[in-house]
């Protein structure tokens, strides 16, 4: 891209916005260098002041720039991006759980959609029991007020504080308290992950079901991933599905959008011929 | 939920939000009517102004309601809703290609998301001849300033204006250019859709992926699904592979995030015993 084109099909300030982007991920517009003002901007572009606003909204939402109070416009350090691969992620998870402590010990599944190692790794598991809503009943096809466990996790690399993911787990507590190690949260990370933690308890999941969803970030949320509330949140709800047609865990991920991705592949049946 | 219970563990506004969003779902407020001010949901709920404000951005944000200027919030029409599970949709789109005319006349794959008929939705397309840029020279695997077809499609609901989706397609223009009915965009809608249009070019896919995002709306985007710009959308940009490995098409769907959601299903493979 060299300069805005008239004829090109996108509008304007998305032109400019992704020459500035260009600009930031070379490093020209090196992190913590305040941005040019929008009047140097509408200058230098041919732009309208509004166009130019919208390009550095733009710029906040792809979480490139911060806005500081009356003091303009920074550019951000680079944040981690994750690009998860659930397609392949969900039987990788069911694979490992047969592996010996050893390998199960050595990567997890945040590693694997990341490319970051355990020692980059900071992670927090919190639990407590709480008693089913109803939405939250119907989801595991329990009676309203059932006890459940309910397992809030938040994985950051250790070069940033903010988390990549939020994510709050539910199982039904009769279900898991057979296993008293699983009630305790001393014992995150898991070596093998939930899947391995229900093998435990004798089940194997035969399906996982994801609902994908956007919207913007709680106040709460925008804090906790330190993101502008300008950032939308992708939300995965992932149910899992037992061998016997049991649900035995609902889990909401919530991650910023300005930095992840989701991929689902699709592997199509051939024609006959 | 009968009130705001402290024991819950979700924040009050939320709590209060969702008790507004059932009484809207249940019709106790239907469409049109005038939401009950800051002060008396302040009062009838015990929650400070904060939390009520709180609450009713999150009414606007699941698009139930709607700030009017200068004039209070309203309950918005419910809006036609879309689950979109494309695990299936795909192979299910493949099989048809290979059926009759007549039978792939009948549906289409927006109505296989909404369970609205034919007779119900209004289709618009918009083909266009453009020049490839850096971005998308590269999801095509061809050279930068390659000849491309631009296809922008939108489909709503009769019962409503705004569309369910906004869809952008490319393809190699020389490719599909060997069957000069695909240039034409009065054939629209093509039974059969894309799959059977590069069928009559003697292509079969082998594989889609997916890469799903969410960010706010351009104000483009806001004005076209006619959404609050504090709804997110959600974007999947899908890449067909053929048989042979070469990208055909590249396409770039926008949902309204208030109404929108996708499904991904994945079956495990049996621990052997």
């Amino acid at each position: 891209m060299t300069g805005v084109h008239g004829r090109d099909w996108r509008p304007r300030y998305l032109q400019l916005a992704e020459e500035l982007r260009a600009k930031i991920m070379s490093g020209e517009l090196a992190p913590g260098t305040l941005m040019p003002s929008e009047t140097e901007l509408a200058d230098t572009s041919g732009l309208s002041r509004t166009s130019v606003r919208n390009a550095i909204r733009q710029l906040r939402e792809w979480g490139l720039v911060r806005a500081e109070q009356g003091r303009g416009t920074y550019v951000r350090a680079p944040r981690q991006r994750v690009r998860r691969r659930n397609t392949e992620r969900y039987q990788w998870e069911k694979d490992r759980v047969l592996l010996d402590e050893a390998e199960r010990l050595k990567t997890g599944a945040i590693e694997h959609d990341t490319g970051l190692t355990v020692d980059d790794l900071k992670f927090h598991a919190e639990y407590t029991r709480v008693d089913a809503d109803e939405e939250m009943a119907a989801a595991l096809q329990v009676e309203p007020g059932t006890p459940l466990l309910r397992r809030v996790y938040w994985t950051s690399s250790r070069h940033e504080n903010p988390p990549l993911t939020l994510s709050y787990s539910y199982l039904p507590y009769d279900l898991v308290a057979a296993n008293p190690d699983l009630l305790d949260e001393s014992k995150e990370p898991w070596p093998g992950g939930t899947q391995h933690q229900l093998h435990t308890l004798g089940i194997e999941l035969d399906r996982i079901d994801d609902v994908v969803r956007a919207r913007p970030p709680s106040p709460d949320e925008a804090e906790l991933l330190d993101i502008d509330p300008g950032v939308s949140v992708l939300t995965v709800r992932k149910t899992s599905v037992d061998t016997t047609g049991r649900v035995v865990e609902v889990a909401d991920a919530v991650m910023p959008g300005d930095r992840t991705e989701l991929v689902y592949s699709h592997k199509l049946q051939r024609w006959k011929t």
